[in-house]
């Protein structure tokens, strides 16, 4: 379905970079969900360029809701965010148009779209789209909240420099929804931040591991085979642009393990079953278990650098030197971390209204 | 929609381990396409368990075409490969239907199906349903074949045992398809084998990392955003049992790369454009760039071993000693192998047919 | 989706008219819904040709379930029925290959299959298929029923003599699944079987119109605007071979109404809303209201007749007169009625487990 | 897929009458599609209530297209259309809030949203949605013109009154898209007009029935079973608010037919294979014949009428008699027709682009 993800909770996206607004629909969710537009703009601004370790482009990110809420609570019917763009400097692009930048969609664009794409900032292919699905997974995630479902996550690793691990959960994931930059050990966080400026005036980018906990799901959600919640996750995050890789639980330390290391023993305490360690991530046969959802995603660097390249001119067919100008991200990493947040929460919801039926997240009282 | 995977051309999957048959449906392939019956019969053996490092269950795989096929040629309309489930012996698995295997699927299954599921062999979660998947996917990937798109996977590492980089990619493939234990250093098949059944002997299993690459895709296939040719791959893979992660082209190595390391300068070859590196595993912004597609999966230790294992009762919900019995792989990577082939190539023909329609691969003479 | 219908419950049909097997594989039912087989082989039974208002193909109908069921109980995977074809004639068919029947799909099927098609007997597009059909709506109706959910259909209408109005709805339900020539005023049957008979005998044939009730279906199912129960009925009931027209409520009478007319009047009776008319057949807003479901279909006279006729040689391109052979139905509509029942409890699941999730059909107890 | 409707080409709608803005996203459509800003105003027009046979409501409907669109060309990616909300008087409906209007989606819509739906104005079921479908299909049905597929819709009756017959197709089609009262006699307008006006006055309504032709599909498009052409235009046509049935070719009139009158007798002229009469509307086995596709389907009476009403308050569970103020339509049925052009014009691009592929819209000239 191209850019409408989901079954009983579908998203849909569209906008451009340097276009009049970028948005997404969200169809399925409950009526009586209440949108709580605080909890909103601070993931926006979790998503937002900050300082000189971010592009200096400079968004407002002031989103609009122009249909399927009334009086902050959802109505059932499709809710549609709008965020306007501003700071359009489309100057910067215009002589590129032809020019592929390496790593980016711009040649397999032209390959799809035969000239016809919107080149202006990358156009549809543009990080900034991901506002959108950020303004759409925010009121997800502040159902699922609301149902006790918590999700957060965390720059594992970033240009060289590691966070430490997860360690009681629901602590950590409050403390990092707080967070601009979410590290769960706060020296990391200037070690990192650091390391990306000292690539910036190389003229380079750095790339990084994000690592997302969702706490709260109920077991015996999922489906074995071609829609299991792995593979639901998957599909989503690798929407998100820089994504290259994803791995749950273990991952790939699979590789080198035994079975009698990477099982994960059973044991009950009162009336829960749970596992002593969670290599699977939460998920056997493509169902959770009950334990908490974890999963990493690679971030690639940021394709956009400062340095000459070797690249092609698509329309003249000749090789060229990009020597790129612009606004951009020296690593995207720590602004990546609240779209995965966001893309988990929409997901999430996705496969709980399949399970328990579309009323399952409704939250509020009934309003008089 | 669960077990339908796909939209242009989609695939559904039946069945369990202990029925009477598995099966797969095939819709939307073009008509004309030739079904080789040696060729799926090949990959079915190259799944087949064999000698000590698989499981000793014995199947003959003689799969049957019951709909879609006429004189060894698709019709056009949904294609039914039936395989008939041979060897079964339940009774090794009665004891265990309410005691949850760990890292299988038994205490998801029971939370999603509550007590109804088949337990017999591990049901429809079983793996033994990926025969199916193979033999549909054979299909696909002939078809491939014929319009010069051709898949290969090795065990890039098997219980700590790495194979070489993949170097001529064409040929590489066209030799990995013709071996039983996949590998491009043939030193490194012995190695691994006497690392499984080493595994074997201590009652162990092990895991490893499978490596695909795709080459003759042509360019301006995928989609931006949801429907990422990343997306609807790891949305497939992750259907295998066992997949617990997945990477394209440098995947998780990106962490640690610049960006000046990491893009993939690219240049001209007469009328086509290349690039010097592929870092990017032949995929930018969802889109096909015309490189290989390559991407890496990653096959956590099979979850039966024959140690004495934590476990739970889920029915007395009390705590259990589980020393399980009964035939099993100490490895399954060397089998999965040709899945993810098999998986690969059902997605390939789905992107393809959305992007060039219907008959994009029909490939036989118009009969008479 | 092609041959697969539904989101949450889905169908997908395989087969053709002279293939070894028919089939149909129906996925996302509930875990621990009874599989009633007398049920089945009773639907089974009202669809195959009996006497000589009907085909002399006499088929046995022995469907087996192959996945998803054990002990007549599902499982909550998918599940798989196959009918094996036999009393297969393929001869009356081959000299017909390239000649198109007028009003079949010989010519469009060879427009979309390029002469790939399976042309025996009709192939994937013969009547024969709906037997799987049934057999799948069966499961579906029977679950229903135990939800206190009947659906029933009459032939309202065939050859030019009519049926009495439905009057005491679940009554007249409960006799219509009992007669194997549903029409409520039983001295309708003679009337119809003889005018049917009349055409037969002048080598010609004949249509119809059935008309279905759904009782008992909760109010607020189904979606505003595309997937409005409306819409994914008539989608369904389009599949049916022949079905050329559908009308809900009053239907195409409402061309001829006032507002005044057509407007149900909504009253109280104890805790429960009704409407003192049922113009809009259950359905305002795409979504249910409380009051049965009821639509109608009409069925086209089947297109084989014995009467020479004017078509054409698609493959030498030449006019030709056409004087059909064989073994054919004068009338399908007494025997359409049981596949609507059948496709009809199909949507039901579908829009019932959407609104109230996976779980909602479960019949059983929980067994041991 | 609730408010989502296509597979290769899909549109997404959102909005409520009394919003800020409703609107469309089309998603899948080729890229370099022209983009007539004229022509889709022209079509807003038709859709506009004007005199006193409609609401005196009045829109302007400037929509803006917001994404997917670059100088007037579509650049293959979403599109997305919004026209704002004016004139909009919410204080003539706020006393309904909870009195069902009968025969409107009021009281099924309190089942489903349990009293959180926008009720203002009808909310999302309001008609006035249609506005951002046809600003969707008029963009889908001029790139079909541009390709020699030509849509057009004529009030075959309203009020009593009939239109004559299509006769010449393309001719008929072009003189109904240039009128505001799509009738082919042009003798019949004043009598429908003076009809519709007549129960305008006595405060009643009335519904009308509305024939479509579709000239120059290929043939071959379709497919059997579940999507069949006729399944696809039916699932569509009945989110037309209003829309209660539809009928293919000779429709319910085959009811009465034999199969000797039922049949299309074919005949070849030159290269092309024709059909003498065309009963089966275009369509055989759910596939394109060639020859024009023609559907029918019936429009309710407007619901609202302006006489009392039996009727019940849903939240004090009373019965109540209703006296409806406000602006409202004694007719749809003229306004309808251009909803049902836009709505067959998207149906049709999706099932072209599965059949040919993502590029076969493709109208204009490479751009520089």
């Amino acid at each position: 379905m191209k850019n409408t993800f989901g079954n009983s909770v579908a998203v849909t996206l569209f906008g451009e970079s340097h276009g009049e607004y970028i948005g997404a629909v969200i169809d399925g969710l409950a009526p009586g969900v209440e949108i709580n537009r605080e909890y909103i703009s601070h993931m926006l601004t979790l998503r937002r360029p900050e300082g000189k370790i971010s592009t200096q482009r400079s968004e407002k990110d002031e989103f609009k809701i122009i249909s399927g809420v009334i009086n902050d609570l959802t109505t059932g019917t499709p809710i549609t965010v709008l965020i306007p763009n501003e700071n359009v400097k489309s100057g910067d692009y215009s002589q590129m148009k032809t020019i592929a930048r390496p790593s980016h969609a711009d040649y397999s664009a032209e390959c799809k779209y035969h000239g016809y794409q919107d080149s202006r900032g990358g156009g549809h292919f543009s990080g900034r789209i991901t506002a959108a699905l950020v303004a759409a997974g925010a009121i997800c995630k502040y159902a699922l909240e609301k149902k006790g479902i918590h999700i957060g996550t965390h720059v594992k690793k970033c240009a060289g420099v590691s966070d430490r691990e997860f360690c009681d959960l629901l602590w950590d994931i409050k403390s990092l929804n707080e967070k601009k930059f979410a590290v769960l050990n706060e020296n990391t966080e200037d070690k990192m931040k650091e390391a990306i400026l000292e690539a910036a005036e190389d003229g380079d980018s750095v790339g990084g591991i994000l690592e997302t906990a969702v706490v709260g799901m109920p077991s015996g959600v999922g489906e074995p085979w071609f829609d299991s919640l792995e593979g639901m996750l998957s599909h989503m995050m690798f929407s998100i642009p820089a994504v290259k890789g994803i791995e749950f639980g273990a991952g790939f330390a699979f590789a080198d393990m035994k079975g009698s290391e990477a099982n994960d023993p059973m044991r009950i305490a009162g009336d829960k079953v749970y596992t002593v360690t969670n290599n699977n991530g939460g998920i056997n046969g493509g169902i959770t278990n009950g334990m908490p959802v974890i999963f990493r995603t690679v971030i690639k660097p940021t394709p956009t650098i400062f340095k000459p390249q070797d690249t092609i001119n698509f329309k003249t067919m000749t090789e060229e030197v990009l020597e790129a100008k612009g606004r951009h991200d020296p690593a995207i990493v720590h602004r990546a971390r609240v779209v995965q947040d966001a893309a988990t929460a929409i997901v999430m919801c996705d496969v709980l209204a399949a399970r328990f039926g579309t009323d399952f997240i409704i939250v509020s009282e009934k309003k008089d």
